[in-house]
């Protein structure tokens, strides 16, 4: 049975499909029996399940955070909301033992992810690099790029906010540092191999803030160091390894890292002193807002001119007016 | 005799040209005789002068804010500032009556005005419009531009912190739209019409808020009312003088003015609502603090790798570091 | 039957009577049959209702917001919150198809409204203006009310925060209005025309902000723009359409509304800059707090000297204390 | 010789009269002679004056603050504020003593005083409180104000920034008692005799915060208490000492006392939890603000349509616009 | 049978024992009938509980807060958090009444309290006092301390956020005055006596802001005045009773009650303006803030290094890492 | 001729000694000859100077910042704050190249510092680390005090705000260490070896953020990195050097580096989420506002019981009130 879409079910609808166990737990009923409640997700979004007791005693699991499972339910309303009422589950996994067909299937769909072609991201953000960026800074940009790709092609940009989901870094990274290029032919007198070095590498600590990019959450180092000086070390550590030949150069980018965030209250520790600094500091908070007004414009479901209040924004979103029909250089992959 | 830039003067040094006044006061020393004190500018920035009591009897003036005058002084230091003590000071009026060679006399010199040149900077910005935005926005800006092109063409930007000279609203204004245009690369999603006449109208409402772009000042208007509603009104009523046919889509370009502080405490109405008004916001605000920088950098004279305390960006900037040359596509004329 | 004010209902009565439907949403129960969650409204307040999956099937609506309907419940208590269990329910028009009486429905008993009279609170104020306002803003403020008089009538003065029912402008212009003209005997040398005029057409904007006077709702313009802009453009465009004779004094009463709001992070985009917008802020705050304290205290039921925390004004208030009787000058209408 | 007013002193013009010492300090000058700054006022104002080492001289003094001292000298312009070079100094208890003609010495005209009569203010004040405050509280604020009568003629309202004379606090009580009367005819469900009491009680700590009427300073209990701590203990003694007989109410007034700077950042330790507090709060700083505003506006002497920033305001104000003539009810007495 | 202790209860336990009523409730079910939600506490914490209408009508109560209950039922899971489904319950009054056996009620497990030994945490705190603090605060301190003795044993330090229980406020002054006698040691020039007496009568006013330590309540007068205030007319009142000889001094130590909140926008009407008050508001905030995370770690029960978002301190907490074993002077007592 | 101290110094008194130059600046005068503007240090503060052109004439330098220098001179006042009118002036080497007897030069003199012997010091923190610390913390304290100790030893704790002196940043630390030893009396289950480790290392970034110790700056990297991640760092590479055994363990130790400015507004970029963390943040905070306390009130010399306004504390401070004697452990060596 073909997938479709979390973000495409409604209400009434039947779904025969796998998923991804993103939450789950026991609770127990005014009669004193288990039931589960269950967070599903695909690469669409996510949605809540009951298993309710009777169905719990055929399909008893167990389900844990991060299993895929096969599902049969109904999708019902339930306070506003969808879920869907499970009327059998299994992992996977159990199904493979048991010699089911699972030719339908496919991980990928169900992992929320940048709609974007990651490799072609990866290319055209090392090009941009190769191209654009002279030595020294090159030689620097390149080697940790290919230290940390493998994280790099994974890691989520935040773990709620904005682009939170695979790829979301590099994503993230690739709009930024299209629009540092963009920029500096409006600012030709700034220092672009900076802007550029910073622009590609101002949230590389998020590698090591972020673990688990299917479903993002913090590791202690991420919390009790964050993002920003861990990356501020790892771009300090490859010049160490590198040699690299102009201190002054070095540390004005190292500044570029540690004051991404523009002021103290959001936890840089200096404030931007070089232009360069100034500018990728706005080129990275603009591109996260408007990936968050996108993804509540996207996520809006309601009637009416303007969505529903966003918590960190602090402001409904305008809905209305049509958009003009436009080409994106690089268009994000169909979905089904 | 040729004319020397206040910013290249040096203690020790005579000069002998013509300044633009840009205050005057008469004290009493303390012998109980009147001296007197100015400002004195030129295209390059400002420098204090006295004349002393025996140097007013014989030049008596009246000297007021806005007139050309002839000196021949002496450049000195006071408490680290330099200032002009003056032997001989004349109006431009009272020379030209007395049939004096005026011949190095270039009212052009004498104001503090852009670098760039400004009929090359409306051409640009009149194509940018003409080429890139589409019906029914494109008359509509093309209209405002015509409209106020008298006043668009000398006023500043602001009174005191960026680009505050004549044409600085122009530079200004250019500078944010042509970075829009790089932007809506990266965003090719957004509305670009949208895009482009709120970065090109933005700020009209200063053509209102600021008069004598000489010497810049706030209007009555300008104080009691601000830029931010002047603009959003001329929008308005050019709109209604055009019929435009399109309410929504003028209600979106009139969010953007409104909202292009980005913020209430800033001064705007409305928070952006839109990825289209957020985009404009970012766009201003990094061109009017780039600038800032720029400014301080420049004016800077002390030696180490700070600048002094920056008061409205709040804190000193980094000099250090040498810069790539560069070619920028509009060069700035050359100053002699 | 008689209308029981929701104020007044208590848990374990039965209702038999009818609402204004103020929202309404399907649901489907654990055993997937649909049921609907209402919320009913009247004059002195709001209720929420079900009707489960069998009552339904016996009254199938559709029930729609702004819907008038007659229904037969129970009320109970549902999380500390009184609700009704809806045995019948039927929509007036469909009553009214089939012949029903409907002697007992009275619409202006469903809305929520000012509790005092509108026509006599309409015509005070339009008195003080007449009688206390010289020319030439006597016949701008009174063009004005022409003008909008409809909308004046119904409209609220704000979503939610203050007076949100019919006739809330009106009560809170008229009380703001009696205000300042008390005030002026206290600052005789403040510029009395303008201070009334201002009071009465500070919040002009909001017949422009806020639509559907029964249910209010924030506008497109009214969230894009803001009521303080809105209402500005009209006081200037009367004035226009008048030929008003002072722009000096225009101006001065424009910017009372452009800064009534006091402060820029309340949206003001200018701070008061003379002492007649200075009152007309401190009156037009000191109402609308005046009057949240007001319904928080009449919506509280209670036990204690202290309400519940009230989110705007970010304290719990005190109940305590006897007050003496008093004999209003204008007083609410009786409630039955 | 008639007194000038020192707000009246225009550059040129000799002086020969009497002054106040408002501060003394005795400086080097280049060549190591002692020279002598004084501050001066009278009741318009305060200059700064100079005594050079050759007048010093002659006229040795000592002069310390508070004195009283005839002066002849020349006033002057240093750094755009006006000053006086002394010719002749001494203080009125020396001349006195050599038996000179002190006819037109006046102390009233030396002290920065109210422009009102205090004695009609007290009156005024005192049958306000007597007419429209029932009992208990009405002996509970005649009690007060017998007890405190001495100190309450004299106190300034505040140090610096509003009502820094002689009979300010007097004044400024009597200002919003009055205006409280007024807006209890708005608001009739207030409790009347909680709010004018409050009017009247609410700055009664002043008199121990602020010492030296003439010359207003902070006392030590001022600095390190508040006056509103040590307000709301003189009611609550009063209180004790009168046996008042109805706890509730007191502790109501009690919370307006400690409440009316309305928020904790400016120094309550509680926030207004009743209406009655809230409206004195209002009523309280609108006044100061108000006043802050004239006294800005009548000691601005520059040019254009705005005065000078206010520190405090944090803006400049509107001077444009005439005002329609009025008749204040109590109109200050003329100055000469 | 024994007591367990909420704290250790697990889901599908059986409990039989006794517990104090801290909140009730009657709600009606979807049939109509009413059931019974409870929260029961003992002095580890707190626990919801139902009692459905079968039960309840076997069991009619009534169960008013603050009553003790014998209680019968199951722990079960509802939306993440225990809960107890009761099958019989009765009050200790009637049990009683019925002459049944309660041997095992013991009102002390069922209270929240400091795990300290109460009495001797007041031997500790009384001979410091006697001790390190000299004439003439010495009896001072020991008059309030005496004098307010019953209420010091058991008023909680707060409402909610730190030592929120029966002795709290002693366990959290004896805390604070032990600390600032370590702190003596390390800042000798200190005024001793100052600091300790501040130490200890710094939240004194608590005894009056707070009523019923069992489940601690604001009184009207906390309220509407404040510990703050509260504490600081003990003192004062205090001292007069002794005569106390040293107004300097005095004052001194009321400036450190009043300022302990060490800000205005925390409720303080001063700053602090002695070193030692600065000391007093700093081991005050300090043991504060260190209380919430230990009550925030111990009411910890998820998984993974970090705890859930703390509302207060605005953060989550790091669990991790293992403490060494430390031998506490004063150790807690046993809790079985 | 015995050196009097700059904070000892009198109007009036002649001076003949040495002093450091701290800054220095060349003028013009009114008649266009130089004269020279020093600011003169010793270990008690600093002073302005004037060499007048005909001295100058006589002693024409040059002199440079860091110079030691031979004065003779008149103390006078200028504008309220003395200064030195020069008669002779020659710096200490070219009065050495002329063999005048330097018998009573002494540079300890002229430097400002701590008042403590900073060998005791060292040793007393040294003593505290290797006694209360336990492996594998202990070692890593000891590796980076030998490897700092150097700096250390002269390194002032901050720029201008507190311990601005040589060694300052030592006498903070000591203290800072020493509290946190007699803190963890009070808080006996906090990790002891984390919070004194913490408390030791904590401004250990400041040997790099500053430089000159003398008349500290902050360093390039201090500026655009800060001291907080500056030290993070160098912990980090201490315990990679040493193979640092229990990373959990220096992951607190880190966070209590990174975190120890408390909030991010202050600079840090996480907020203390460990009890030790908070710990070290107060104790650190606490010892540099009560040192700036103690600075203000030492500097003080004007009358009346409070100092002049604090513009970082923003308050004036209490002086009145006398202290008790006291014995220091550790007292600050005498003066003369």
């Amino acid at each position: 049975m073909a997938h479709q879409l979390i973000s495409h079910l409604k209400e009434g609808e039947s779904v025969h499909q796998f998923f991804l166990v993103r939450a789950a737990e026991t609770r127990t009923d005014k009669s004193g029996k288990p039931f589960l409640t269950l967070v599903l997700g695909d690469k669409s979004g996510t949605l809540g399940a009951r298993v309710w007791s009777d169905v719990l005693a055929k399909c008893p699991g167990p389900f844990a955070v991060g299993d895929y499972v096969g599902v049969q339910g109904q999708v019902s309303s339930y306070k506003g909301e969808l879920q869907i009422t499970v009327q059998y589950i299994n992992s996977v996994e159990a199904l493979k033992a048991r010699g089911r067909d699972l030719k339908d299937f496919d991980p990928e769909l169900l992992h929320l992810a940048t709609p974007y072609d990651r490799q072609q991201l990866w290319q055209e953000l090392w090009e941009l690099a190769e191209t654009h960026i002279n030595p020294p800074l090159r030689s620097l940009v390149l080697g940790l790029l290919t230290r940390y790709q493998a994280e790099f092609m994974v890691s989520p940009a935040a773990r709620l906010y904005h682009h939170p989901y695979l790829g979301g870094l590099l994503e993230h990274t690739w709009s930024v540092a299209r629009h540092a290029l963009a920029s500096l032919t409006v600012y030709p007198d700034l220092h672009a191999d900076l802007v550029l070095a910073g622009a590609i590498l101002h949230d590389l600590g998020k590698v090591k803030e972020l673990a688990n990019p299917h479903a993002p959450e913090a590791t202690a180092p991420g919390q009790l160091l964050g993002h920003i000086v861990l990356g501020w070390e790892m771009v300090r550590e490859e010049a160490r390894a590198l040699n690299f030949p102009d201190p002054t150069l070095l540390l004005q980018l190292e500044h570029i890292i540690l004051s991404h965030h523009g002021t103290l209250e959001f936890g840089s520790p200096v404030l931007p002193k070089t232009r360069e600094a100034l500018l990728v500091y706005y080129l990275d908070d603009l591109d996260a807002k408007l990936k968050m007004m996108d993804q509540h414009l996207q996520s809006d479901t309601g009637e009416g001119d303007f969505t529903s209040y966003h918590r960190v924004l602090q402001r409904g979103l305008y809905k209305g007016g049509e958009r003009p029909q436009t080409e994106p250089e690089t268009s994000p992959e169909s979905e089904d």
